[in-house]
Protein backbone atom coordinates (compact mmCIF):
# COMPACT_ATOMS: atom_id res chain seq x y z
CA UNK A 1 0.00 0.00 0.00
CA UNK A 2 1.32 3.16 -1.12
CA UNK A 3 0.42 6.57 0.50
CA UNK A 4 0.86 10.05 -0.29
CA UNK A 5 1.00 13.06 1.68
CA UNK A 6 -0.55 16.46 1.64
CA UNK A 7 -1.90 19.05 3.74
CA UNK A 8 -3.72 20.86 0.81
CA UNK A 9 -7.36 19.86 1.20
CA UNK A 10 -10.10 22.08 0.14
CA UNK A 11 -14.35 20.97 -0.20
CA UNK A 12 -13.31 17.33 -1.00
CA UNK A 13 -10.23 17.91 -3.23
CA UNK A 14 -6.79 17.11 -1.91
CA UNK A 15 -4.04 18.41 -4.07
CA UNK A 16 -0.53 16.34 -3.87
CA UNK A 17 2.49 18.89 -3.76
CA UNK A 18 4.93 18.75 -6.57
CA UNK A 19 7.36 15.65 -5.14
CA UNK A 20 3.89 13.77 -4.48
CA UNK A 21 2.64 14.12 -7.65
CA UNK A 22 5.81 13.80 -9.93
CA UNK A 23 5.83 10.40 -7.64
CA UNK A 24 2.34 9.21 -7.82
CA UNK A 25 2.15 10.31 -12.05
CA UNK A 26 5.50 9.72 -13.19
CA UNK A 27 7.33 6.98 -11.06
CA UNK A 28 3.58 4.96 -10.19
CA UNK A 29 2.15 5.76 -13.25
CA UNK A 30 -1.21 6.51 -11.72
CA UNK A 31 -3.78 7.93 -14.29
CA UNK A 32 -7.09 10.13 -13.50
CA UNK A 33 -10.28 7.45 -11.98
CA UNK A 34 -7.06 5.41 -9.77
CA UNK A 35 -7.76 4.93 -6.14
CA UNK A 36 -4.75 6.74 -4.03
CA UNK A 37 -4.54 7.10 -0.68
CA UNK A 38 -3.38 10.35 1.18
CA UNK A 39 -2.21 10.88 4.74
CA UNK A 40 -2.69 14.33 6.17
CA UNK A 41 0.09 14.20 8.69
CA UNK A 42 -2.65 15.30 11.74
CA UNK A 43 -3.92 11.53 11.83
CA UNK A 44 -6.46 11.23 9.26
CA UNK A 45 -6.01 9.02 6.28
CA UNK A 46 -8.01 9.85 3.13
CA UNK A 47 -9.15 7.17 0.28
CA UNK A 48 -9.57 9.29 -2.81
CA UNK A 49 -9.90 9.05 -6.59
CA UNK A 50 -7.46 10.92 -8.66
CA UNK A 51 -8.84 13.56 -11.14
CA UNK A 52 -6.01 15.33 -12.17
CA UNK A 53 -3.09 13.42 -13.18
CA UNK A 54 -0.48 15.99 -13.10
CA UNK A 55 2.56 15.20 -12.39
CA UNK A 56 3.27 18.69 -11.31
CA UNK A 57 0.12 19.06 -9.25
CA UNK A 58 -1.86 15.98 -9.05
CA UNK A 59 -5.53 16.55 -7.64
CA UNK A 60 -7.61 13.90 -6.12
CA UNK A 61 -11.26 13.47 -4.58
CA UNK A 62 -11.83 12.42 -1.56
CA UNK A 63 -14.34 9.53 -1.08
CA UNK A 64 -13.83 8.77 2.45
CA UNK A 65 -11.66 9.73 5.27
CA UNK A 66 -10.28 7.49 8.30
CA UNK A 67 -9.31 9.62 11.40
CA UNK A 68 -6.74 8.29 13.90
CA UNK A 69 -5.37 5.89 11.33
CA UNK A 70 -2.52 3.75 12.67
CA UNK A 71 -2.76 5.81 15.98
CA UNK A 72 -1.53 4.68 19.49
CA UNK A 73 -3.50 4.82 22.27
CA UNK A 74 -1.15 7.26 24.10
CA UNK A 75 0.41 10.24 23.96
CA UNK A 76 4.84 10.37 24.06
CA UNK A 77 7.02 13.02 23.88
CA UNK A 78 10.96 11.90 23.92
CA UNK A 79 13.33 14.79 24.27
CA UNK A 80 16.38 13.23 23.85
CA UNK A 81 19.63 15.05 23.44
CA UNK A 82 21.27 14.72 19.99
CA UNK A 83 24.30 11.77 19.47
CA UNK A 84 27.15 12.75 18.38
CA UNK A 85 26.31 11.27 14.69
CA UNK A 86 23.81 12.64 13.17
CA UNK A 87 22.88 8.58 11.65
CA UNK A 88 22.11 7.41 15.46
CA UNK A 89 19.26 10.22 15.99
CA UNK A 90 17.69 9.78 13.01
CA UNK A 91 17.45 5.84 13.28
CA UNK A 92 15.59 6.29 16.41
CA UNK A 93 13.42 8.93 15.42
CA UNK A 94 12.72 6.62 12.57
CA UNK A 95 12.50 3.63 14.66
CA UNK A 96 10.16 5.22 17.39
CA UNK A 97 7.94 6.62 14.45
CA UNK A 98 6.90 2.92 13.33
CA UNK A 99 6.55 1.94 17.26
CA UNK A 100 4.62 5.25 17.68
CA UNK A 101 5.62 8.72 19.29
CA UNK A 102 3.83 11.89 19.05
CA UNK A 103 6.33 14.83 19.77
CA UNK A 104 10.67 14.08 19.72
CA UNK A 105 12.64 16.98 21.11
CA UNK A 106 16.38 17.37 20.20
CA UNK A 107 17.43 19.17 23.86
CA UNK A 108 20.71 20.20 24.54
CA UNK A 109 22.51 18.92 27.43
CA UNK A 110 24.95 20.25 29.70
CA UNK A 111 27.43 17.43 28.53
CA UNK A 112 25.61 17.82 25.13
CA UNK A 113 29.37 17.66 22.93
CA UNK A 114 26.79 18.62 20.02
CA UNK A 115 24.66 22.30 20.58
CA UNK A 116 23.21 22.41 16.91
CA UNK A 117 20.76 20.28 15.49
CA UNK A 118 18.64 20.67 11.90
CA UNK A 119 15.29 19.89 12.29
CA UNK A 120 14.38 19.55 8.84
CA UNK A 121 16.22 16.58 7.53
CA UNK A 122 14.59 14.56 10.72
CA UNK A 123 11.33 15.99 9.28
CA UNK A 124 11.39 14.81 6.08
CA UNK A 125 12.52 11.09 7.49
CA UNK A 126 9.83 11.23 9.98
CA UNK A 127 7.22 11.85 7.16
CA UNK A 128 8.52 8.88 5.26
CA UNK A 129 8.55 6.70 8.37
CA UNK A 130 4.81 7.81 8.62
CA UNK A 131 3.90 6.60 5.21
CA UNK A 132 6.07 3.68 5.61
CA UNK A 133 4.12 2.02 8.68
CA UNK A 134 0.94 3.27 7.86
CA UNK A 135 0.43 6.13 10.38
CA UNK A 136 -2.14 9.24 9.40
CA UNK A 137 -0.05 11.53 11.78
CA UNK A 138 3.67 12.45 11.36
CA UNK A 139 5.45 12.86 14.69
CA UNK A 140 6.16 16.51 15.17
CA UNK A 141 9.85 17.44 15.81
CA UNK A 142 10.38 20.49 18.13
CA UNK A 143 13.27 23.35 17.73
CA UNK A 144 15.99 22.15 19.45
CA UNK A 145 16.14 23.89 23.43
CA UNK A 146 18.18 23.20 26.51
CA UNK A 147 17.44 20.19 28.59
CA UNK A 148 16.65 23.07 31.56
CA UNK A 149 14.40 24.76 29.47
CA UNK A 150 12.59 21.64 28.88
CA UNK A 151 12.16 20.57 31.99
CA UNK A 152 10.85 23.97 33.33
CA UNK A 153 8.61 23.86 30.07
CA UNK A 154 7.07 20.42 31.73
CA UNK A 155 6.34 21.74 35.40
CA UNK A 156 2.60 21.86 34.99
CA UNK A 157 1.94 18.80 32.83
CA UNK A 158 -0.09 16.32 34.10
CA UNK A 159 2.04 13.88 32.20
CA UNK A 160 3.76 10.78 33.78
CA UNK A 161 7.66 12.39 33.10
CA UNK A 162 10.31 10.37 32.95
CA UNK A 163 14.13 10.96 33.33
CA UNK A 164 16.00 8.01 32.32
CA UNK A 165 19.80 8.98 33.58
CA UNK A 166 23.25 6.72 34.62
CA UNK A 167 23.88 8.49 37.78
CA UNK A 168 24.21 6.82 41.47
CA UNK A 169 20.82 7.74 43.44
CA UNK A 170 17.54 6.38 43.61
CA UNK A 171 15.73 4.96 40.26
CA UNK A 172 13.19 2.59 39.78
CA UNK A 173 12.72 0.34 36.65
CA UNK A 174 11.41 1.99 34.03
CA UNK A 175 8.48 -1.25 33.73
CA UNK A 176 7.05 -0.51 37.30
CA UNK A 177 7.09 3.44 37.02
CA UNK A 178 5.32 2.65 33.77
CA UNK A 179 2.71 0.28 35.12
CA UNK A 180 1.96 2.21 38.38
CA UNK A 181 0.74 4.95 36.28
CA UNK A 182 -3.01 5.48 34.97
CA UNK A 183 -2.76 8.12 32.83
CA UNK A 184 -1.91 7.96 28.86
CA UNK A 185 0.42 10.69 28.24
CA UNK A 186 4.07 10.43 28.81
CA UNK A 187 7.09 12.53 28.60
CA UNK A 188 10.77 11.39 28.81
CA UNK A 189 14.27 12.57 28.84
CA UNK A 190 17.14 10.96 27.84
CA UNK A 191 20.73 12.48 28.11
CA UNK A 192 23.68 12.48 25.51
CA UNK A 193 26.30 10.53 25.53
CA UNK A 194 27.78 12.03 29.09
CA UNK A 195 24.74 12.06 30.47
CA UNK A 196 22.93 14.59 31.90
CA UNK A 197 24.59 17.12 34.72
CA UNK A 198 23.90 16.41 38.57
CA UNK A 199 21.79 20.02 38.07
CA UNK A 200 20.05 18.68 35.13
CA UNK A 201 18.96 15.51 37.28
CA UNK A 202 17.74 17.45 40.54
CA UNK A 203 16.23 20.35 38.42
CA UNK A 204 14.25 17.43 36.53
CA UNK A 205 13.03 15.88 40.22
CA UNK A 206 12.26 19.14 41.46
CA UNK A 207 10.25 19.49 38.54
CA UNK A 208 7.92 16.49 39.11
CA UNK A 209 10.43 14.31 36.72
CA UNK A 210 10.83 10.47 38.17
CA UNK A 211 14.12 8.94 37.60
CA UNK A 212 14.43 5.57 35.77
CA UNK A 213 16.79 3.14 34.35
CA UNK A 214 16.88 0.80 31.69
CA UNK A 215 18.27 -2.03 33.08
CA UNK A 216 21.37 -3.78 33.49
CA UNK A 217 22.54 -3.08 29.78
CA UNK A 218 24.72 0.37 28.80
CA UNK A 219 23.01 1.28 25.97
CA UNK A 220 24.16 4.44 23.72
CA UNK A 221 21.98 7.27 23.51
CA UNK A 222 20.27 6.32 20.32
CA UNK A 223 19.08 2.65 21.94
CA UNK A 224 18.11 4.24 25.49
CA UNK A 225 15.42 6.55 23.34
CA UNK A 226 14.14 3.82 21.15
CA UNK A 227 14.12 1.60 24.22
CA UNK A 228 11.75 3.96 25.50
CA UNK A 229 9.74 4.32 22.76
CA UNK A 230 9.32 0.38 23.20
CA UNK A 231 8.80 0.06 26.77
CA UNK A 232 5.38 2.52 26.80
CA UNK A 233 4.71 0.56 23.86
CA UNK A 234 4.67 -2.79 25.98
CA UNK A 235 2.47 -1.33 27.98
CA UNK A 236 -0.58 -1.55 25.85
CA UNK A 237 0.13 -4.61 24.38
CA UNK B 1 36.37 1.94 29.80
CA UNK B 2 38.06 0.50 26.80
CA UNK B 3 37.62 -3.04 26.69
CA UNK B 4 40.05 -5.33 24.27
CA UNK B 5 39.46 -8.59 22.75
CA UNK B 6 41.27 -12.13 22.67
CA UNK B 7 40.57 -15.52 22.90
CA UNK B 8 44.79 -16.42 22.98
CA UNK B 9 44.74 -17.21 26.83
CA UNK B 10 47.55 -19.61 28.25
CA UNK B 11 48.68 -19.74 31.64
CA UNK B 12 47.83 -16.46 33.16
CA UNK B 13 48.64 -14.69 29.59
CA UNK B 14 46.66 -13.17 27.17
CA UNK B 15 48.11 -12.67 23.45
CA UNK B 16 46.15 -9.60 21.69
CA UNK B 17 45.43 -10.16 18.02
CA UNK B 18 47.33 -8.27 15.66
CA UNK B 19 44.25 -5.16 15.02
CA UNK B 20 43.51 -5.19 19.05
CA UNK B 21 47.24 -4.78 19.81
CA UNK B 22 48.00 -2.04 17.39
CA UNK B 23 44.88 -0.38 18.24
CA UNK B 24 46.02 -0.81 22.38
CA UNK B 25 49.55 0.57 22.03
CA UNK B 26 50.20 2.33 18.43
CA UNK B 27 46.14 3.95 18.98
CA UNK B 28 45.70 4.52 22.67
CA UNK B 29 49.74 4.34 23.23
CA UNK B 30 49.27 1.86 26.55
CA UNK B 31 52.74 0.93 27.76
CA UNK B 32 53.74 -2.24 29.45
CA UNK B 33 52.31 -1.49 33.11
CA UNK B 34 49.32 0.11 31.81
CA UNK B 35 46.04 -1.57 33.15
CA UNK B 36 43.91 -3.21 30.61
CA UNK B 37 40.53 -5.08 30.21
CA UNK B 38 40.00 -7.72 27.76
CA UNK B 39 36.51 -10.04 26.99
CA UNK B 40 37.28 -13.76 25.87
CA UNK B 41 34.03 -13.22 23.65
CA UNK B 42 32.59 -16.52 25.94
CA UNK B 43 31.29 -14.20 28.79
CA UNK B 44 34.76 -13.27 30.90
CA UNK B 45 36.53 -9.93 31.47
CA UNK B 46 40.52 -10.20 32.60
CA UNK B 47 41.41 -7.23 34.39
CA UNK B 48 45.50 -6.95 33.09
CA UNK B 49 48.69 -5.36 33.29
CA UNK B 50 50.50 -5.03 29.77
CA UNK B 51 53.99 -6.99 29.88
CA UNK B 52 54.65 -6.81 26.58
CA UNK B 53 53.54 -4.01 24.30
CA UNK B 54 54.29 -4.62 20.77
CA UNK B 55 52.11 -3.25 18.47
CA UNK B 56 51.73 -6.19 16.54
CA UNK B 57 51.66 -9.29 19.29
CA UNK B 58 50.61 -7.29 22.93
CA UNK B 59 50.77 -9.58 25.58
CA UNK B 60 49.23 -8.98 29.14
CA UNK B 61 49.04 -11.07 32.54
CA UNK B 62 45.67 -11.55 33.89
CA UNK B 63 45.15 -9.94 37.42
CA UNK B 64 41.61 -10.87 37.89
CA UNK B 65 38.86 -12.48 35.81
CA UNK B 66 35.48 -12.00 36.29
CA UNK B 67 32.50 -14.39 34.55
CA UNK B 68 29.53 -13.48 32.86
CA UNK B 69 30.25 -9.92 33.02
CA UNK B 70 27.45 -7.71 31.76
CA UNK B 71 25.27 -11.01 31.02
CA UNK B 72 21.32 -11.23 31.29
CA UNK B 73 19.35 -13.51 33.11
CA UNK B 74 17.82 -15.41 29.87
CA UNK B 75 19.10 -16.98 26.66
CA UNK B 76 17.70 -16.16 23.41
CA UNK B 77 18.16 -16.72 19.90
CA UNK B 78 16.72 -14.96 17.11
CA UNK B 79 16.16 -16.61 13.82
CA UNK B 80 15.54 -13.35 11.50
CA UNK B 81 15.60 -13.60 7.74
CA UNK B 82 17.76 -11.07 6.12
CA UNK B 83 16.37 -7.46 5.05
CA UNK B 84 16.59 -6.31 1.24
CA UNK B 85 18.97 -3.90 2.11
CA UNK B 86 22.24 -5.33 4.78
CA UNK B 87 22.77 -1.99 6.88
CA UNK B 88 18.69 -2.75 8.05
CA UNK B 89 20.19 -6.28 9.25
CA UNK B 90 23.15 -5.41 10.99
CA UNK B 91 21.74 -2.64 12.85
CA UNK B 92 19.17 -4.63 14.55
CA UNK B 93 21.98 -7.39 15.16
CA UNK B 94 23.68 -4.70 16.87
CA UNK B 95 21.32 -2.90 18.65
CA UNK B 96 20.24 -6.30 20.24
CA UNK B 97 23.83 -7.41 20.99
CA UNK B 98 23.46 -3.92 22.83
CA UNK B 99 20.37 -5.02 24.87
CA UNK B 100 21.35 -8.92 25.00
CA UNK B 101 21.23 -11.69 22.91
CA UNK B 102 23.16 -15.01 22.78
CA UNK B 103 22.76 -16.36 19.28
CA UNK B 104 21.60 -14.76 15.48
CA UNK B 105 20.51 -17.03 12.86
CA UNK B 106 19.62 -15.84 9.40
CA UNK B 107 17.21 -17.67 8.09
CA UNK B 108 16.28 -17.82 4.67
CA UNK B 109 12.33 -18.02 4.17
CA UNK B 110 9.93 -19.10 1.33
CA UNK B 111 9.20 -15.77 0.84
CA UNK B 112 12.51 -14.06 1.52
CA UNK B 113 14.00 -11.57 -1.74
CA UNK B 114 17.73 -12.11 -0.35
CA UNK B 115 18.62 -15.41 -0.60
CA UNK B 116 22.67 -15.09 0.28
CA UNK B 117 24.17 -13.61 3.56
CA UNK B 118 27.57 -13.32 4.54
CA UNK B 119 28.35 -13.55 8.13
CA UNK B 120 31.79 -12.50 8.14
CA UNK B 121 31.16 -8.75 8.31
CA UNK B 122 28.14 -8.91 11.34
CA UNK B 123 30.62 -10.80 13.10
CA UNK B 124 33.10 -8.04 13.27
CA UNK B 125 30.33 -5.85 14.21
CA UNK B 126 28.69 -7.40 16.75
CA UNK B 127 31.91 -7.69 18.48
CA UNK B 128 32.33 -4.22 18.33
CA UNK B 129 29.08 -4.01 19.76
CA UNK B 130 29.29 -6.26 22.69
CA UNK B 131 33.02 -4.47 23.65
CA UNK B 132 31.06 -0.61 23.45
CA UNK B 133 28.21 -2.00 25.49
CA UNK B 134 30.41 -4.21 27.93
CA UNK B 135 29.65 -7.46 27.40
CA UNK B 136 31.99 -10.53 27.89
CA UNK B 137 30.07 -12.73 25.72
CA UNK B 138 29.71 -12.20 21.87
CA UNK B 139 26.67 -13.26 20.72
CA UNK B 140 26.91 -16.26 18.02
CA UNK B 141 26.11 -15.82 14.18
CA UNK B 142 24.86 -19.08 12.95
CA UNK B 143 25.48 -20.14 9.12
CA UNK B 144 22.19 -19.72 6.67
CA UNK B 145 19.74 -21.49 6.94
CA UNK B 146 16.31 -22.24 5.71
CA UNK B 147 13.22 -21.40 8.08
CA UNK B 148 11.88 -24.73 7.42
CA UNK B 149 14.87 -26.26 8.66
CA UNK B 150 15.59 -23.95 11.21
CA UNK B 151 12.42 -24.84 12.44
CA UNK B 152 12.66 -28.58 12.61
CA UNK B 153 16.22 -27.81 14.38
CA UNK B 154 14.26 -26.87 17.23
CA UNK B 155 11.68 -29.22 17.93
CA UNK B 156 13.04 -31.21 20.27
CA UNK B 157 14.41 -27.80 22.45
CA UNK B 158 12.11 -26.65 26.00
CA UNK B 159 12.80 -22.87 25.44
CA UNK B 160 9.63 -20.72 24.94
CA UNK B 161 9.31 -20.67 20.54
CA UNK B 162 7.45 -17.44 19.59
CA UNK B 163 6.98 -17.25 15.63
CA UNK B 164 5.72 -13.50 14.98
CA UNK B 165 3.60 -13.50 11.60
CA UNK B 166 1.39 -11.12 10.15
CA UNK B 167 -1.23 -13.39 8.25
CA UNK B 168 -4.47 -13.88 9.52
CA UNK B 169 -5.08 -16.87 12.20
CA UNK B 170 -5.16 -17.20 15.82
CA UNK B 171 -1.94 -15.09 17.04
CA UNK B 172 -1.55 -14.11 20.63
CA UNK B 173 0.13 -10.45 21.96
CA UNK B 174 3.86 -11.14 22.82
CA UNK B 175 3.31 -9.90 25.76
CA UNK B 176 1.24 -12.70 27.60
CA UNK B 177 2.90 -15.11 25.79
CA UNK B 178 6.56 -14.27 27.34
CA UNK B 179 4.39 -13.93 30.93
CA UNK B 180 3.25 -16.79 30.94
CA UNK B 181 6.31 -18.88 30.12
CA UNK B 182 8.26 -19.58 33.97
CA UNK B 183 11.49 -20.56 32.35
CA UNK B 184 14.31 -18.64 31.02
CA UNK B 185 15.16 -19.89 27.28
CA UNK B 186 13.77 -18.44 24.06
CA UNK B 187 13.57 -18.83 20.33
CA UNK B 188 12.01 -16.44 18.22
CA UNK B 189 11.45 -16.13 14.27
CA UNK B 190 10.81 -12.74 12.72
CA UNK B 191 10.08 -13.17 8.23
CA UNK B 192 11.22 -11.13 5.78
CA UNK B 193 9.42 -8.45 3.81
CA UNK B 194 6.84 -10.56 2.31
CA UNK B 195 6.04 -12.55 5.60
CA UNK B 196 6.65 -16.15 6.25
CA UNK B 197 4.51 -19.01 3.98
CA UNK B 198 1.15 -20.36 5.24
CA UNK B 199 3.30 -23.99 5.00
CA UNK B 200 5.91 -22.41 6.97
CA UNK B 201 3.72 -21.31 9.77
CA UNK B 202 1.81 -24.76 9.32
CA UNK B 203 4.96 -26.32 10.24
CA UNK B 204 6.41 -23.72 12.95
CA UNK B 205 2.77 -24.57 14.94
CA UNK B 206 3.53 -28.72 14.69
CA UNK B 207 7.01 -27.95 15.62
CA UNK B 208 5.72 -26.33 19.18
CA UNK B 209 5.92 -22.34 17.62
CA UNK B 210 3.71 -20.39 19.50
CA UNK B 211 2.15 -17.68 16.99
CA UNK B 212 2.88 -14.19 18.37
CA UNK B 213 1.91 -10.62 16.98
CA UNK B 214 4.17 -7.60 18.20
CA UNK B 215 1.00 -5.16 18.45
CA UNK B 216 -0.61 -3.02 16.24
CA UNK B 217 2.41 -1.02 14.30
CA UNK B 218 3.57 -2.00 11.16
CA UNK B 219 7.06 -2.90 11.92
CA UNK B 220 9.45 -3.50 9.27
CA UNK B 221 11.78 -6.84 9.43
CA UNK B 222 14.41 -5.49 11.57
CA UNK B 223 12.38 -3.14 13.73
CA UNK B 224 10.19 -7.04 14.48
CA UNK B 225 13.38 -8.29 15.23
CA UNK B 226 14.74 -5.70 17.61
CA UNK B 227 11.35 -5.37 19.44
CA UNK B 228 11.16 -9.15 20.19
CA UNK B 229 14.51 -8.78 21.62
CA UNK B 230 13.38 -5.77 23.52
CA UNK B 231 10.29 -7.83 24.70
CA UNK B 232 12.33 -10.47 26.36
CA UNK B 233 14.35 -7.96 27.83
CA UNK B 234 11.99 -5.99 30.01
CA UNK B 235 10.04 -9.22 31.04
CA UNK B 236 13.39 -8.81 33.13
CA UNK B 237 13.07 -5.21 33.98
Amino acid sequence: MEVFYSKDIDAGLVTLPEEESAHCVRVLRHRSGDEIFVIDGDGAMMRCRLVDDSPKKAVAEVVETTRNWGSHPYALTLAVCPTKNNDRYEWFAEKATEVGVDTIVPVIGDHSERKVFKTDRLRRILLSAAKQSLKGKVPEVMEPVSVKDFIRSCRKTDALKLIAHCMEGERTSVRPALEGYGGSSYVALIGPEGDFSPEEVALAIDCGFVPVHLGESRLRTETAAFTMAEAVYFKYL
